[in-house]
């Protein structure tokens, strides 16, 4: 039975499994926690907290890549096949459908929306593109269980119901607001670009006055 | 003089500032680390632990909005307005374009680049748009310090290399491909959309399981 685990080691988790496809992509076979830390920008305790919620015991020594990655693929899930969508089929939209299409996760994009008819008439998709309105029969009649909001602000909300009431159980709000649902079958992931940039900018500012303070002794 | 702040502390501060601002615009004066770390799916100790970094002392009864962010604000350096340039003009770059100067951010985009010439030539642009061959000098004389890279994977560590080359000191990169840098001066942020999918996808399955689990019982 899998431990309740809390989301920032399901963050660390995720970032780990995507190290480690790489690390065997080049054929690395063992890493240790020090070295997992090391690129990570963690502490080997950390690193060897996060495993144990996966195989019950932190080894200092040395993890198999390819045993590590096997045990967080079944643990997490990854072998069922997501159905996604994207609402909003503007520049932001089409690149995650891109990235998407050029994948080998687990996640599919079955179909798009937007409010634009010229939009959905003039796109050229390989996927079904529809009216924004009719969201909640689409989503219900293909079974589709995760929304992907690329909407202006301003209809990032209705959009993340109309996603909810044909029964999506995850959504990632890419739109500059936060999205909410009350309900708590639904996992919603806000992600904010220029969040990426504060936090950026406050890292450097960091470096910035350690080396001024380095200088100044 | 501010002590040296961990990462992950770093990143969740920036998400309590973005959440500050929010609340401010909407009229809350004061916020308890409780309803805090409710909001942020934190708990109240590491919100505490957190704002501890800021002022030195956590409390547990109530912050003042406004004060929070305006220690945030001076601390992380936002009144520093930082040029950035965008490598990469395709659909996710101009995405990004947009995003930017439509915020109130500290991010200034001053120049893009593409290594195709009819893009160059034909996209429709407020800021300049160079060959990405010209880089290192263009970066230079314009006292760029922050990198966005949204190229193809196979072109992303060489473009890094350029725009270290010219002098910037912080990047973010989209291209799903971890790049490098040994100079310990530059930061570096790998953002992958493909891990936000992933992570969506884990923290639903945990859900699925919690309610198999609830039924079992």
């Amino acid at each position: 039975m899998m431990k309740n685990i809390p989301v920032p080691t399901i963050e660390r988790l995720s970032a780990l499994y995507a190290l480690l496809c790489r690390m065997d992509k080049e054929g690395t076979q063992t890493l240790s926690s020090k070295k997992i830390g090391g690129i990570m920008g963690i502490s080997p305790y950390t690193v060897r907290k996060d495993i144990n919620y996966l195989t019950g015991s932190g080894k200092e020594a040395g993890y198999s890549v390819r045993e590590l990655m096997d045990s967080l693929y079944v643990l997490f899930g990854l072998e069922k096949e997501r159905k996604a969508c994207i609402v909003g089929m503007g520049r932001l939209g089409c690149a995650i459908m891109n990235f998407c299409q050029n994948t080998e996760e687990n996640i599919k994009i079955v179909a798009g929306f937007d409010s634009n008819i010229n939009v959905i008439e003039t796109l050229e998709s390989s996927i079904p593109v529809f009216p924004a309105c009719d969201i909640p029969e689409i989503v219900r009649s293909m079974d589709i269980g995760i929304g992907v909001i690329t909407v202006p602000p301003n209809h990032a909300q209705i959009t993340a119901d109309r996603l909810i009431k044909g029964g999506v159980k995850g959504i990632i709000n890419f739109a500059p607001v936060v999205i909410r649902s009350d309900n708590e079958d639904i996992t919603i992931k806000n992600f904010h670009i220029m969040e990426e940039f504060r936090t950026l900018s406050i890292m450097m500012d960091q470096k910035e006055k350690e080396k001024r303070h380095g200088q100044d002794i």
